[in-house]
């Protein structure tokens, strides 16, 4: 009955046994429970650690979207921010309806086992009414939470690589399949226990599961889609700056802060002093991996280009995260601050090698989450006795195959569908105007009719 | 004797205890108290919990800011800025000196109960020392911390609905006496045990007590004030785009997250098992309702507009979530949904209404709180068997009544006094360099000259 | 054996009880530890508290990027977010390899001690494997994680006064010393239980330890590096606004929430039922300073100039968060505001009084952080009744003296030997062009050229 009491009892408890009124006392008593009994204690603190961990990841959304609106160009900011918050909608929707179950199918990895897989999340029922429950892990309700928002950073990734050249309507069809399907059905071969969990594939956080499965498809989609207008000219590359740095540095710092969350809560246990000692490594080792990648590349930056170049210095933070992902608790500090920097020296390279290939990746995704989620993941056997190089390449390779096999198919088919890409004379117009009739910053920016 | 020590003792406690200086040890040992005795237990965890859900719905406050900043023109942002702060300043106090003892009363809701509430906010003595605490609830002070964030976003709600238009210390003066006396007032009659609440009504974290009082006491605001010059001309609406879409996106987001403190810490307890999975409920059930919005607006943007509107779609998820906030823990994730697209329709329909009326809402903060929060409040029949329609109708009707009636007056009494508009000059100028002498972005948005 | 299970057995944890598949159960319970025992409940809450407040103040980072690249002009945005971001990454890693023992040496306080602690910070190994753990306190790398992100503070309040004019390079090269030495050194002295400590100091979280620090090292490097070309001129002040007032808005909002972890992380212990309620104190008394510090910036600033001035109501509002950080346990509700309006106070009367003396702080740092540091610093004999004033300001003359001094030093050996100064040319045409190459807002703020 705790619901319907909502906050009756709050005038009885909200002083000291002084204070409190005699009268309502006894409802305060209702409601609250008595004293937690000991078998509950460890599975309130995983649960509540769930919650922390999801909302702090919910928040790289924002971070994403901060980071890709500040890197494209005026004329395409609107389109940007629509398309982030538009994909986290259907994220969270998609792997509600199928993607939940698909990546838990509970009996097995069988087809049977899958097609029985394909219902809807439910949540244990209020107070956990008439139940029997587990109480050596957490609630239902806090684990989809959490795994939904894992889900929803892999869609997150894809727009950036995108941007300033792809429909509304294709693009968010695409986040569908791959948050109800692609995502789940990948995600369920390590994490919900199938085959590559088997063979001992070693990914704590998501190096691969998410980041390079956010990377691959975001590859696919930029080569079917091809590069923005002019980026390559006469053999050159054309630099298409972003318009707002300050916002893209925001999103850096926001993804930063989520990143404990996402790596932390991926102990997925906090119910003994061992586990929140494990997190505490975790989130040491994230914050010193993010660290040296961002003190390589502006190093590197710094040699090669004789200027630091800040685009470079926030995405090789990024890819310091996305290194340590993979294992985040077995390295030392100081191990962990070199995996972290051999991941931003990996972007500093990336970025003008994809270029090079003329594949057009707005804000550097796939150098972060794909390039830098292959390091990470090969990099756990450095740390790991029982880690296998083998599995692990075999592992990536595999998933690699998958994801950008069926994500080619899925836009390739929404190319000859819908079409992907807007006409020449939007994209130059750009798609806020086109697309959406609205700009970013209808006041200043002037020059988006211009660049 | 916590207090003193500080931080010492530290040197002791932070390394293994192989590392530990014996010399210091002792230290350590009187200030750690030893293993919390079980009755605490659930006492830290609720109290806890209260303070990360607190911190969430204080950020909440940084939210609105930045929806509101972007969504006005160029010329206005400072002032809004200005008043989002001084107004979340002002509701600590106001709440602290006599919000928070007035909607807790107490001893009962007579009128001699209210005079004898008009009394400071008073926590705890340091380490509850000399006291009997109440074990079974939560500290005094994260029950403070987080009640007055319910009462800063009331406020937070008004300032958006006012922009570009209303003079600084009127807008103030009136948010005092909103936190002071007209929010916790109603607040009282259902979350502090009165006769609402007596009545059966259900309104668990706020769609009426917090989002529709904000809705109702900003369009008394609304009607009084008038709109902007220019906004409706010759039978049509003069649309004036906000300046900045990005940081009215990250607004959303921002609200978005600080949601998850506002609905799950409305659990008020987090000392069982089914109490945390009750917050994951809610957690879970928040994220799809404002999911369920957004894509509501979205969708039918496209529709009715053939373009997807941004604007719509921010406050779509924000309806969504405004609508799930009187029953968060009931409903299933599928009704969650839908109740949260019921909230984005709302807005689509709504936004277009206010104007038909005249009604210049800046930012859309009428539809969203105020006409999601009704929505909300009825809503929490269908999956509540033991609430009754009738009583949710006229709880909504008394708060409506008494919000709207006494803001009214105070909104009147201001007029007549002080003066609430400023003049068309400075309001064509823009109340920036009129009321402040401080462009918000001097260097750029040359068009706040000329729009 | 933890980590190498991952996230298997999710999918037989997911369920309730009834769901679960029986083949995966026995994963689920060879990861899961039985409940906590006693002895690590209150080891939990003390660990996830400090990894909870930690990310709250590693996200101050965040906020004094956007404060500062707000109030610098829009030619030296991308500079400021570069300082910002390197800075972080670097303290980082100089407070890993050096400074963490170096502030715990220890065994004592002698020089023998002092150079046995130059070494770097190390975790507990996985699991607490073969340790014997103090279960009294919290994890080492939960500790060292909160610390950090002190120390990391210390560095993000230098940046701010010495903008628009510092050299990248030189500037990080200080930012390394100050974190892996003149910081730890001189926190070692109270909260390494040095001799402050002995003698009474009294600093909750930092007053004088954090923010006076970087004060006092802002103050040095202003002094040395000289005022901004053309801010001071024929005996006037020329004022150079901000180029953003929506992100400082913004970064004042953050900092007003990291400082909820600031604060009350600092109590150390949350294993009690006394100490969550010391917390709940902190987080209440925080929150009202900080208002407390805004409204008296905001009549100050109406009184005496007639106009509210949004810039002096941000930083009034942090100036009563420093005038807090030295005791927010102690005070009542009452005197922390107080005690942070007499802050906001000081940053009005200081801000003018800095340009008096030609001190150029481009962001107000040294009036909010330094002065105000010294004002709450010397408030704790208010509130506190073992406190001594003479013991206050001897340990303020004592730090202030060691900072300011060593800091000096260091300023100017990297004046003589890298030079700390752009060129004139370059610093009208702003460090984003000059130093990188890079504009923060490419496509408009054209008014950067002609300012």
């Amino acid at each position: 009955m705790t619901r319907t009491l909502n906050r009756a009892g709050l005038g009885a408890a909200l002083g000291l046994a002084a204070f409190t009124a005699p009268a309502l006392a006894h409802e305060a008593s209702d409601v609250a429970a008595n004293p937690p009994v000991a078998g509950e204690i460890g599975y309130i603190f995983t649960t509540f650690m769930f919650l922390v961990a999801g909302f702090l990841v919910m928040f790289m959304a924002a971070g994403f979207s901060m980071l890709e609106a500040g890197l494209v160009r005026t004329k395409n900011v609107t389109m940007q921010l629509t398309k982030n918050i538009a994909l986290f909608a259907f994220a969270a929707i998609a792997y509600y309806v199928i993607g939940y179950h698909l990546m838990y199918p509970g009996e097995g990895w069988s087809i049977a086992g899958y097609l029985g897989a394909f219902s809807m999340a439910a949540l244990e029922p209020v107070g956990l009414a008439g139940t029997e429950t587990d109480l050596s892990y957490a609630s239902v309700g806090s684990d989809f939470f959490f795994q939904l928002m894992f889900c929803a950073t892999t869609a997150s990734i894809v727009s950036g690589a995108l941007a300033e050249r792809i429909k509304l309507w294709p693009f968010l069809a695409f986040i569908i399949v791959l948050t109800a399907l692609i995502y789940p059905i990948q995600a369920s071969w390590k994490w919900g226990g199938g085959f590559l969990d088997s063979m001992g594939f070693l990914d704590f956080a998501g190096s691969t599961v998410v980041h390079s499965v956010g990377g691959w498809a975001a590859l696919a989609g930029a080569l079917i889609l091809g590069p923005r207008l002019g980026k390559y000219k006469d053999g050159r590359v054309n630099p298409m700056p972003g318009s707002n740095l300050t916002l893209a540095t925001l999103g850096t710092f926001i993804l930063w802060l989520g990143w404990f969350g996402f790596n932390g809560g991926s102990q997925l246990y906090m119910n003994s002093a061992g586990n929140v000692a494990d997190i505490s490594r975790i989130f040491a080792n994230t914050n010193t991996a993010a660290a040296g990648g961002a003190i390589a590349a502006l190093i590197l930056t710094q040699v090669v280009y004789k200027k630091v170049d800040l685009t470079m210095l926030l995405n090789g933070a990024l890819a310091g995260l996305v290194s340590i992902t993979a294992e985040p608790l077995t390295p030392s500090l100081g191990a962990a601050t070199l995996i972290g920097a051999v991941g931003g020296v990996i972007v500093v390279i990336a970025v003008p090698f994809l270029d090079k290939l003329k594949i057009d990746d707005v804000v550097g995704a796939i150098p972060v989450h794909l390039c830098a989620g292959i390091w990470g993941t090969v990099a756990v056997v450095l740390t790991n006795s029982d880690a296998s190089i083998v599995t692990q390449l075999i592992s990536i390779i595999v998933v690699g195959v998958f994801v950008f096999g069926v994500s080619g198919v899925v836009w390739y088919i929404l190319k000859l569908s819908m079409g992907i890409r807007v006409s020449e004379e939007d994209e130059v117009n750009g798609l806020d105007m086109s697309e959406l009739g609205m700009e970013a910053y209808p006041e200043f920016g002037q020059g988006s009719q211009i660049s």
